[in-house]
């Protein structure tokens, strides 16, 4: 069966609509698909980032806003700008690094829906806490997000996205390591997994 | 008549597949294009970028070149890679300013297809010579590309790209102003032109 390894951060904004529409368009193409949740800080940071591009290059952030309201607006999804950006994502990147397959792409998404559509600040344990039981999930979780072996578990993903070339999300990596970077490149990544596999 | 402007950098990558295919698209849909060469150099240097971020930031780089392979591949367009990056633009930006309408885009797409489907070097004048008389254009363009008219008219392109929020190419910006930025936009930015017409 076609793959294609979805890495996604959940400060990045361009990552909500992949999120959203990954599911259904893989499924059509029957590809299977990996959630590879990661952070972009420490990537950002070996480039001298401290903040995101967004907010150091005001021109380019204005735009990104815009091009993500437009983006939203065709295909339907809602869309509110939270208040704080880039929004410190680490508890949420742990937490779906202690889920598995499914409950892990449920989780994700539900923390983009949150975020972008409802404005929420995605580091406030309560939300997080919320959002596993609004799915049925084991609050337990949340526990285990905090052990050393989801922290490792998540350094070794940020690891493996430097490896690969990953520079910005959302990405996309087919089985023989070939990169797409941007929800715009979606349809051409899973066209890809499916011709090579 | 629906209008949409289309603003080009010639060192700029992607504004090579963008030209190529904006005439085509944009007359099947009815709209009009308005060519409008300017520089990057100084709105990049306005972000304290004194080269291309493709090189600053080599992972990006990387993924570009590759993506923009992917692309011609894609659509049936030589490329190759030309052995400095960026080019020195300033020679094709002024005599592309220096022409107008149908001698203004024939120009423009020679220049790209000199620079990235044969990877010659666009500073080069005799380079320039030649496709002015290949495409039947008078060799005077050449000329009056370093009258003080045309310095002053490509500065001021730069500076009505600067009040637009332009800070990358290809950009499209519609009669409302509206601003898409990437080939990967053109499309969307051809519908918004039609639609607010």
């Amino acid at each position: 069966m076609p793959r294609l390894d979805f890495w996604y951060e959940f400060a990045s904004t361009y990552s909500y609509p992949a999120a959203i529409r990954i599911g259904t368009l893989a499924q059509a193409r029957g590809v299977d698909v990996r959630w590879r949740p990661f952070l972009l800080g420490p990537i950002f940071a070996d480039q001298g980032w401290r903040n995101s591009p967004f907010n150091i290059y005001p021109a380019k952030g204005r735009y990104m806003w815009r091009d993500l309201e437009r983006i939203c607006a065709d295909r339907g999804l809602p869309f509110r700008r939270p208040d704080s950006f880039p929004q410190n994502s680490l508890l949420a990147a742990r937490v779906a690094t202690a889920l598995a397959g499914e409950a892990r792409a449920d989780f994700s998404r539900a923390v983009y829906r949150a975020e972008f559509a409802e404005g929420r600040s995605i580091d406030d344990r309560a939300l997080i806490e919320r959002l596993l039981a609004d799915l049925g999930l084991p609050a337990e979780a949340l526990q285990r997000a905090s052990s050393d072996a989801v922290k490792t578990a998540v350094k070794a993903s940020v690891d493996e996205a430097k490896r690969l070339g990953i520079f910005g999300a959302p990405s996309f990596v087919a089985a023989d390591n070939e990169l797409f970077w941007g929800d715009d490149r979606l349809e051409v990544a899973l066209e890809w997994a499916v011709a090579r596999a």
